[in-house]
């Protein structure tokens, strides 16, 4: 077995975000399952105090916004911020778009289905996407058993005439795949959920223009805790239905996550602008390569796995070609229908999520990339160390 | 007319809120329709730096909080200060209750109804409240149609066997008054809302200790903009159920909308605790005395509306005995069932929520007693200056 050294995994030249603790306990679990997005805590602790937001007691007491917008809720700072740094990054149109916050993209993804389901048809509506789909849509879109939408499975096979609604996630989440919407019908209302589509994980390619799209800064810039998610819509009357959604639901979206999300997309539009600073996208499109590097090292080494392979693609953003290096990895078990990928792994103390979750097999998983850097070092180590043949059973 | 003056108006011994302007523009409608809690910034304003909170880049990043909670994504300084505030305060039993948190408790009702709602039945469930009930609860359990719960309207006229949920909010928005459950079932499932059970609104008779209570920041304190609610609930499954329902609609709460409220909660606990600082609650219960003393003078004086009243309660929390002075007025025509209370009001630049949106008629009228200083008496002014008979078309 190639490495057993250990020198794949550790004598990375990029540097280690967290300090590393490579003794930590053999039999702790390391937890991939989620996608938390710690590994970018190294970049904010590089910039001390720079985007440093301070609350008065008295600050931001009324459920209204200082701003003007149709999204009653939406702090004018922070609209400004989306629509700057989409401008800068060249990722999406914002200047015909209503922008929409959101506690994170999940609540949106629900209330972009809220707008966009019919309510005037006797049955609820068919939402599907293709496999494999974010492990999320099929619960999300049926927890409270709702009369105005269903799941209906893999966009692929989906085959009923009339209205329905596509989830198209691009990048892929689970597998970091670009997309386009498969289902072959004229009646079809899209999201994008364009969670992904920022330099660090792939090229941008072009300036998405779609009718809703969706973010989220949890994988734009790692602050999943904030809560804070955005949609770009089109159509003056979804946007509408969005925001009365959110209106009914949690009554708006937190002023504070609101504020420092908007001091956070200021420092990094700054950064991609100002030459003297550190650009955000580049130091973490360095820790993602960095990362996919060490990880196709270890899965060509050991035989016993395959990952998914990105085509290289001209970014109009950093001005060079690079292959995608998603958020997830999607890896497959090179053994037969049988394999369970994720119980072997599991037997290693590696906590992924499995295939089945995003509508593919047993034989694949979905690891997060996004990790702190001693997590993902025991990661490999442990990767490393499975021998085949596998237990299947 | 008594009081032609101003007098009634202006001559409130007790200090402004906020500088007085009522040099405002008359065309300007006064919005009292939101309970929207501005009044509070005066003494958040006081308190000055004493509750500043800043945030570093790299805080927070995680999905995760740094608690051992069944609610996983609860931040332990909160569910610490709310713990403590409930104890200082006497309001609620917390001990044997586990804490949720949720984007105010709108998202805490909803996760509420989720768990609640037996997965067994072909039929939602049926949920009612008394006439009359805050006004969003039939749109937001009924808005996305949902198949677990039906709005079954006044839980007076509420008749039908088997399991039912009942909400009580108490003290009652919009009128005021202190409840108990009204449907006489022995399958009920209650939801208390305990919103404004504070001292600044009503006496604290006893410890809740109910198996559902809600609470929110906004009306306790005054922060709306933060969107933080607090479940305390005493079956575990259905502390679970509740936390699952947060988990898939938004993933969490704010972490920093969080951290603040444990901030903002500990300063009150502190100030109730230390003589030598100004007790939060003291402070906003001779705000809202003086509001309602202004209110009743105005309404007695021009002989059109009716005010509800309320019984001298003694409060266990501040030693004394007071009539209730709750957040909102529930005013009432004297006219006829033609009267139209909101229309009228509206006519001299009064926004209300008309009494039917509460499950009521159209001679009674919401009015938000929370506005900052300078609208409050502008609202009295305005109302001083409206004479009989009405229009009632």
């Amino acid at each position: 077995m190639y490495g057993t050294d250990g020198c794949l995994v550790k004598c990375s030249s990029f540097p280690c975000a967290t300090p590393k603790n490579d003794s930590k306990d053999t039999s702790t679990t390391i937890n991939l399952d989620h996608g938390d997005p710690t590994m970018y805590e190294s970049y904010w602790r590089k910039m001390g105090n720079k985007c440093d937001i301070t609350f008065n007691g008295d600050d931001s007491l009324s459920y209204f916004a200082n701003g003007k917008s149709l999204c009653w809720f939406l702090e004018s700072k922070l609209e400004k911020q989306i629509k700057r740094l989409h401008n800068v990054v060249g990722n999406a149109i914002v200047d015909d778009h209503y922008t929409i916050v959101g506690t994170g993209s999940s609540q949106l993804m629900q209330a972009a289905l809220y707008a966009l389901s019919p309510i005037d048809q006797l049955e609820p509506i068919s939402v599907v996407s293709a496999t494999p789909f974010y492990s999320e849509y099929p619960e999300m879109i049926d927890f409270v058993r709702s009369g105005l939408h269903k799941w209906a499975g893999d966009a692929r096979t989906y085959e009923k005439n009339g209205v329905y609604i596509e989830f198209i996630t691009s990048p892929n989440n689970p597998d970091g795949i670009i997309r386009e919407p498969v289902v072959n019908g004229d009646q079809g209302k899209l999201i994008y959920d364009l969670a992904y589509y920022w330099p660090q994980y792939t090229a941008i390619t072009s300036s998405a223009n779609h009718d809703v799209m969706l973010f989220t800064i949890s994988k734009c810039t790692g602050h999943a805790g904030s809560r804070i998610g955005w949609a770009l819509v089109k159509d003056k009357e979804v946007a509408r239905k969005m925001t009365k959604f959110m209106e009914i639901s949690t009554i708006g979206v937190s002023k504070e996550a609101q504020l420092r999300a908007a001091k956070i997309l200021e420092l990094i539009s700054d950064g991609c602008l100002d030459p003297n600073m550190e650009n955000f996208f580049e130091y973490s499109q360095s820790l993602m390569t960095d990362r996919w590097k060490r990880l196709r090292q270890v899965v060509m080494a050991n035989d016993l796995f395959v990952l998914q392979n990105y085509p290289l693609q001209y970014c109009l953003f950093t001005k060079d070609s690079f292959e995608s290096h998603p958020a997830f990895a999607w890896l497959i078990c090179k053994g037969g229908e049988e394999e369970d990928c994720e119980k072997l792994l599991k037997e290693h103390n590696i906590q992924t999520r499995c295939g089945r979750r995003f509508g593919s097999d047993s034989r694949s998983v979905r690891i997060s990339m996004l990790s702190r850097d001693e997590d993902f070092n025991i990661f490999l180590q442990r990767l490393m160390a499975i021998q085949g043949p596998t237990n299947g059973n």
